[in-house]
């Protein structure tokens, strides 16, 4: 864990979170403490944060205790948890994987157990990828129910806080301190397998899934199986990753171009397709995401949960190629995309293990249904471990 | 999980660890269910348990859901982490190798992320050999600082309850809520690497925790070398296993004898082993275990920490022979007998792998340093992962 923060920051005596440990990622603002991005440049050029993230206070308040913060991809802007600057963060369950990011650090302070829960961040799957990867429960909230204040912008449209567990009821609880806003209650009553997107995954993988699922019968409501891109899932990762260089512009491209900081590899080519795309194409991503999100809204009534993989494959290995690290991103967009569009909060639950590697199992609810998701993997968490 | 607990009990609404879920080894009451050791003959001819063990009705009071009972090696006689007739648990770090046991099942649950933590118990390695095999966080605490009622006996020379964690925060809350009786605080500002046992381990497994105790260097007091056992860790072993054998006998010698329980694979060797000690050597065991205990305590004064792996290997493949299973328990026991002879408590710590499989690092501590011992653990957390 890089840069300012070098003692543990202590929070109340008494909270619901007493004791508890927890790993911030590196965009976060803490008092006193320089935020940076996974960027050293950036970290550079910015001050220390003169106050301290609200969602970070929340946990300080309820009693837990910040060991630190984390590295993280540059700019937040990469699936694989490589860091060109800081080094890549062990995947502790997958030491000779990659741990999945952009809330690599985060993702592997809990797996190894340096810390009981952590704080990171998802635009495009950077807490629900990682958690796949290194083994460990990560949500994805409800856009909007967890206070961005003072976290670093990525693609607003999709930005939220998220956090992983290594275990359910701390899972849970982290949940009743972060989530404030609209809460929608609801029974399950339905499971959706989405079939489209498990015909993205390697087959080995969706096999450990169904494996899982079956295990998880008894405590499951009826399944049922369908599709949910009319049009494919790579036509909304299009949409998707369109609307998500042209905020990673508005956001970045200023520092970009000013302070030229050095970025590595990937990173480097997507910030430059960021500053390259078009406004006639954003329009149009932003009419097809408003179709997108209104289809996606229909599926995802209250009481109906969907069910897919939630990353494509197990993690890459540390040596992967440029290109198939590519490949990679291309695949895990088409099923992360879903929930980001949506703004819907998704749910990853370590299930199993393809080749000694962790897999995750995502449950994907409608909106404000984040209460509801966390109550449902405290109720699975039984069957974790078991398949594969 | 198997047996009559089949759905979870929920604790107290409130609670220093509310909303927390926990596994309870099959060895410990809880009311309404049977208990059974781990061996299925056992199981039948008992009768539900009138009342819940006080450890267990403590976690409830404190607002944990106690989501099942966990399978166990059979008596707690074994190291290894199989049973015969209900199956072994997966080893959720290392799907290829053993969990290590008797505590196998609390383990597994706790490492893949069904539970929060889990009672185990440890007698002479139950706790801390699965611990560090499936690379969580666990603890023998002082000889009597938990509860025994309502939890069958093995060998109460050397009996303690013990836990497992995932995150430390949890692992020292738990502590909280279980620990009684006489707690010994002092600043530790000695560690004491025991290099008799660091030589019983592989010599890539004490290269990794020599790294992770390099990377901790600024957060430990000074480090020191020393030998502990004045003839030899083997002559430690031998001692414990007599008395161990003995007691066993005096525990489970009625039953074996009325009701021919099937027993599997080395866990029949040993009962008749049990059933074959002589009164003389038992009697002598008994004498040299009252001097090494005085040599262990002169050795481990308050502020004073001994420092040596867990186990001397990581997990045995689950296919191992017997006979390597054999030799892998005697490895073990020359490091696990220390604790064991001197009542003290002792923490593993998951702070790296070898081969991709986990490895623990422990630490010792004085009669009444749990606390002490579970506070260093928190300190230390934040290195765990990093080493291997």
């Amino acid at each position: 864990m890089p840069h300012d923060l070098t003692a543990p920051l202590s929070g109340k005596p008494q909270g619901p979170l007493s004791g508890l440990q927890a790993a911030v990622k590196d965009m976060y603002d803490i008092a006193g403490s320089r935020t940076g991005g996974g960027n050293p440049d950036w970290l550079r050029v910015h001050a220390p944060a003169p106050a301290t993230a609200p969602a970070v206070q929340r946990l300080l308040d309820a009693g837990a205790t910040i060991i630190g913060k984390t590295v993280c991809d540059e700019f937040f802007f990469s699936l694989a948890g490589m860091n060109a600057h800081y080094g890549t963060p062990l995947n502790p369950r997958a030491p000779d994987r990659l741990p999945g990011g952009s809330s690599s650090g985060s993702a592997s302070a809990t797996a190894a157990g340096a810390c009981d829960f952590a704080l990171g961040s998802d635009t495009g799957g950077s807490i629900r990828v990682p958690a796949a990867f290194c083994g460990i429960f990560g949500i994805r909230p409800t856009l909007g129910r967890v206070s961005l204040a003072g976290v670093m912008s990525m693609a607003p449209s999709f930005d939220v806080p998220g956090w992983f567990a290594n275990g359910p009821g701390v899972f849970e609880q982290v949940g009743k301190v972060l989530l404030e806003g609209e809460r929608v209650h609801a029974p399950v009553n339905e499971l959706v397998i989405l079939d489209d997107a498990c015909a993205e995954a390697d087959a080995d993988l969706v096999s450990v899934l169904r494996n899982a699922l079956h295990d998880m019968g008894r405590d499951l409501p009826n399944l049922r199986h369908a599709r949910i891109a009319p049009n494919g899932l790579d036509a909304w990762r299009d949409i998707f990753r369109i609307i998500q260089a042209s905020e990673v512009w508005q956001t970045f491209g200023e520092f970009v171009e000013k302070h030229q900081p050095r970025m590595g590899p990937g990173i480097r080519e997507r910030m430059q397709f960021a500053a390259s795309v078009k406004a006639s194409d954003v329009a149009k991503a932003r009419a097809d995401h408003a179709q997108a999100r209104a289809h996606i809204h229909g599926v995802a009534q209250p009481g109906k949960v969907l069910v897919l993989p939630t990353a494509p494959c197990i993690a890459p290995l540390l040596e992967s190629s440029f290109d198939n690290l590519e490949s990679f991103r291309v695949r895990a967009m088409r099923l992360t995309c879903i929930a980001g569009l949506g703004a819907l909060p998704q749910v990853s639950l370590p299930v199993g293990t393809v080749k000694g590697a962790p897999v995750g199992l995502s449950f994907i609810g409608w909106r404000g249904a984040d209460e509801v998701l966390l109550s449902l993997a405290v109720k699975l968490a039984r069957y974790c471990g078991r398949a594969g």
